[in-house]
């Protein structure tokens, strides 16, 4: 399947060519060319044309793309025409910033529920939520059809709530923890290092010194 | 300048194989294949030749890298061959997350301090850092020598605060808020919208089903 080349770094420019799609029809425009994509995002406009270009033909030459056609394109390619239910185990200062988070909702990331087995945490509110035992994971992940599940537990526990979660019925494993998982080939797992960041800061400032 | 060219993805691949290469170290490996390191952290060997290419030649035809100097080479190309000094602008759950997160200092960015404006959070401590009035931002910055702000702040107050870091001297400037924020074209910018990792999981989701 073609789909499975397409590099990351693709992946995460069409997700932020949909925001400025989202921005342009907030403003009422209706059509838009991939040079003025390149220029509200910061990339070269061949850049646009060749990531668009993985997922056929979009745009009319010398016209450019509709807006709204375009943004539901790259919504649905993206997995973004629905919701996802996620829940999230670890209820520490992670944890509970990302159950928190606005730009999950926005974006059909549905926070449904958050574990933990610190027995200060458990009933705490964040939100909407109540911090639940860890228990009840099995049972949270069948009864909220809970697609992701987003790990910021310590090292040590992370294989173990992967496991379970997979066991359970979890599809995608967002990996906060400094521990590589194992998850079997059906399973869809992502590891975020947010020192990475820093890192293409740091490489910045030393390239304009 | 050429290096003013090197696609972000590649920086960002560039500090994901200096972990591996590290890791390698620590198992007492003196060289690697481009093969090697592809396989070790899941890209081509043609997309791990290209991207040390940017940088000139490292290798030796049929006999590969030396781990160690091209460790060396990698860690001195992002800026990692010193520590940088970071100071957090707003305490709430994702700043003290970042306050008290392990892998900033493993790769050499040391939190120096955590501003806010709150008054319930003004004195409370995280790991050895207190939080202290934003009021003090200024000499903050200077007496630490910070190169690096990150901003956690409401969107309302992330250019404001932003504009304080940079006129007392902050070179880069890592965005956590929503707000899209506007600096001088000597100070570096990065955007972290967090929901793009949920949104590379949904692709492969989709891809997968």
């Amino acid at each position: 399947m073609k789909a499975f080349k397409i590099p990351e770094a693709t992946v995460q420019r069409l997700s932020i060519y949909s925001r400025y799609l989202h921005q342009l029809m907030g403003e009422g425009e209706d059509t838009v060319s991939s040079g003025q994509i390149a220029r509200g995002v910061g990339v070269s406009s061949a850049q646009v044309r060749k990531d668009l270009a993985y997922f056929g033909e979009f745009g009319t030459r010398g016209v450019g793309y509709k807006v709204d056609e375009l943004y539901g394109y790259l919504m649905e390619i993206l997995g973004l025409d629905h919701e996802w239910n996620v829940i999230i185990i670890g209820a520490g200062k992670l944890g509970s910033a990302l159950a928190l988070y606005q730009g999950f909702r926005e974006r059909g990331f549905v926070v449904k529920a958050i574990l933990d087995v610190a027995e200060n945490k458990i009933g705490s509110t964040l939100g909407q939520l109540r911090v639940e035992p860890l228990d009840v994971l099995e049972k949270r992940v069948k009864e909220y059809d809970i697609h992701v599940g987003v790990v910021t537990v310590p090292a040590q526990e992370a294989q173990k709530v992967t496991d379970q979660m997979i066991q359970a019925g979890v599809k995608a494993i967002l990996n906060f923890s400094p521990r590589v998982l194992k998850v079997p080939h059906d399973v869809v797992l992502r590891n975020v290092d947010l020192s990475v960041n820093l890192e293409v800061l740091s490489f910045n400032m030393v390239q304009y010194k």
